[in-house]
């Protein structure tokens, strides 16, 4: 697995999940289909007027989430910002022609009070809930930064084994065994 | 439609994007399937060592988003709530029986380690995007409160219909017209 292939599986997915945070820090998700994927980084459209947008434009940290039917858990962090003034016309005309349906929802000119925002780094979590063990890694797109998650054993081990016996996932294992 | 139907809906879809805040105030999306309806409350289990489990126990606010095969996206705004002590070993018990894959994951006592929240109150938004018009309305659970959303026409109207003309969703009409 890596980040393309996870990009390329969001792009399958089709509809994601966008979580940003509102004026007051709440939690806010949507359904996100209006997306177009360039190898190096992915465009998205919404609406001037809506609540997600002024939520990107003010602050911009975006998760996404996909979960595809093989039981993967595509997971991105990134700051979104807008595409550069000069280039919203030409992704808005791309997004518009990967999804034909956006022009039931905007028809005509009405597209114009779109917003095009681009992810140029992000950080991907990966996981696959369908095997045994769970497999789970992190990639990174452009300079996203990879977040170190869970637990780490430290020098002040003891080696008694309680760890091992009792995690669910059977992630503890005794050194230098397989 | 209404609040039951929605919960109803959210239950076949099974797997639901639950949206946080993490302690830097950045969104955090998660999918999550551990979840047990009742008529006017919604139990779901996460593992205590979880950055979930801590997101929720600090702040607490949850959006719940859920997208159906008949293009129907249902999201939930709440605050979660650990569920009473005495009642913990009830819900753990009733989750793993709805959802016997559970136990793989949690295998004999580890499931000792999971939690369960409550949401109470909530806040529903129903959106059905495969009519046209577009559907909307909004319900709630218990206290939930409807928060206010778009836009509204003021006494300072001068009726000139531009409005009308430019919206895309043709969701502004003349008074008095049906």
């Amino acid at each position: 697995m890596d980040a393309r292939t996870c990009l390329q599986k969001l792009q399958y997915v089709g509809v994601l999940a966008f979580a940003t945070v509102d004026k007051e820090g709440a939690p806010q998700v949507r359904n996100i289909s209006a997306v177009h994927y360039e190898p190096d980084a992915i465009y998205f459209f919404t609406a001037r007027g809506k609540d997600f947008c002024r939520e990107l434009l003010s602050d911009g940290r975006v998760q996404i989430l996909g979960y595809t039917r093989y039981k993967e858990m595509i997971r991105l962090s990134a700051k979104a910002e807008p595409a550069p003034d000069e280039e919203q016309e030409k992704w808005i005309r791309t997004i518009f022609e990967d999804q034909p349906y956006l022009s039931n929802v905007y028809p005509g000119d009405t597209r114009e009070i779109g917003i095009v925002f681009v992810i140029r780094n992000a950080q991907i979590e990966y996981f696959n809930l369908g095997v045994n063990p769970i497999f789970r890694e992190s990639y990174t797109v452009g300079k996203g930064q990879i977040a170190e998650k869970g637990y780490e054993i430290t020098e002040k081990c003891i080696g008694c084994g309680t760890c091992m016996k009792h995690c669910p996932v059977s992630a503890v294992k005794k050194r230098g065994d397989k």
